[in-house]
């Protein structure tokens, strides 16, 4: 941020506003307080038979990389509807009910990644505008050194250890 | 926004922009794209024998009603982190270690709550500056017409219904 919001002034400065107990970016001219919270990536690991569906990501940060469908959050969606709408996005593929499977906080890059487990609805899927290729991964075949984030390793991680012992649970890491 | 927090110009549209499917604000002059996303509330139901603790909202919205201790994820926190803050702001009160209990959008204010259950360390609890009285409440005890927000009264119904089950289980709603 580099001008207000609210009235266009340059004379921004990092400050704790009174009754707070964290610096905001505060406007020395309308006295307006900027507050930015963390982002939610809303996704879904589509599951067919014993693989998992993944998509090699078309657009940067990590294009070329392997990764569990998922995105932005969208104003008026709940996370359901965004991580549906990210795996039709990304992997042209549609999913059944969706169970909760990770909540995953990149403190760093302030995003917090909300990602489902969903099954692949008759096995169909395609590439979507944002991805290279996607295809379908039984846990040998996981390329672990090119998947594009720690939230998918996770959250793939935990899927065949959950399968593993036969209970899915909801995990909960960050980095 | 009024102006281009880039580079303060007035001249801001909604559209949508080349290979985007969604109305953004975009600036005129720098052609900067400003998206909006949801932000993450991060909260704990703290309980303590056959009972929870809420605290009476001292600040708008909803001053004066009840709610589970939670309030917005700041910039470098896990959501566990948020939510073990809150419940010290709020009721100046600790929780042991936390399980993630409920998921719930509001698709029209944008806020998607992210809500533990912890155990209240040695029953201790005080008020908290936003708050104007904390208390513990039986489930009988509930004041169901004077609970703050939606987001909850859903965590309260949920709990004490896997109380009864005897199973603790994660649930995602939304209105």
């Amino acid at each position: 941020m580099k001008y207000c919001s609210n009235c266009g002034s340059p004379d921004l400065t990092h400050q704790v506003p009174k009754g707070d107990n964290r610096p905001r970016i505060v406007c020395g001219n309308c006295a307006e307080i900027h507050y930015r919270n963390p982002k939610i990536v809303a996704g879904c690991l589509p599951v067919w038979e014993d693989k998992v569906l993944l998509c090699r990501r078309a657009i940067e940060p990590r294009a070329g990389y392997w990764n569990v469908p998922a995105g932005f959050l969208e104003l008026g969606e709940t996370v359901e509807e965004g991580a549906i709408r990210e795996v039709w996005e990304e992997a042209e593929a549609r999913v059944g009910p969706l169970s909760l499977h990770t909540v995953f906080t990149f403190t760093n890059y302030y995003h917090v990644y909300i990602q489902f487990i969903g099954e692949l609805m008759d096995g169909q899927f395609g590439v979507g505008e944002e991805s290279l290729e996607s295809r379908l991964f039984g846990e040998s075949e996981i390329p672990w050194d090119e998947i594009a984030f720690e939230s998918s390793r996770f959250a793939l991680r935990r899927y065949f250890e959950d399968k593993e012992r036969g209970v899915m649970q909801v995990h909960i890491g960050s980095v």
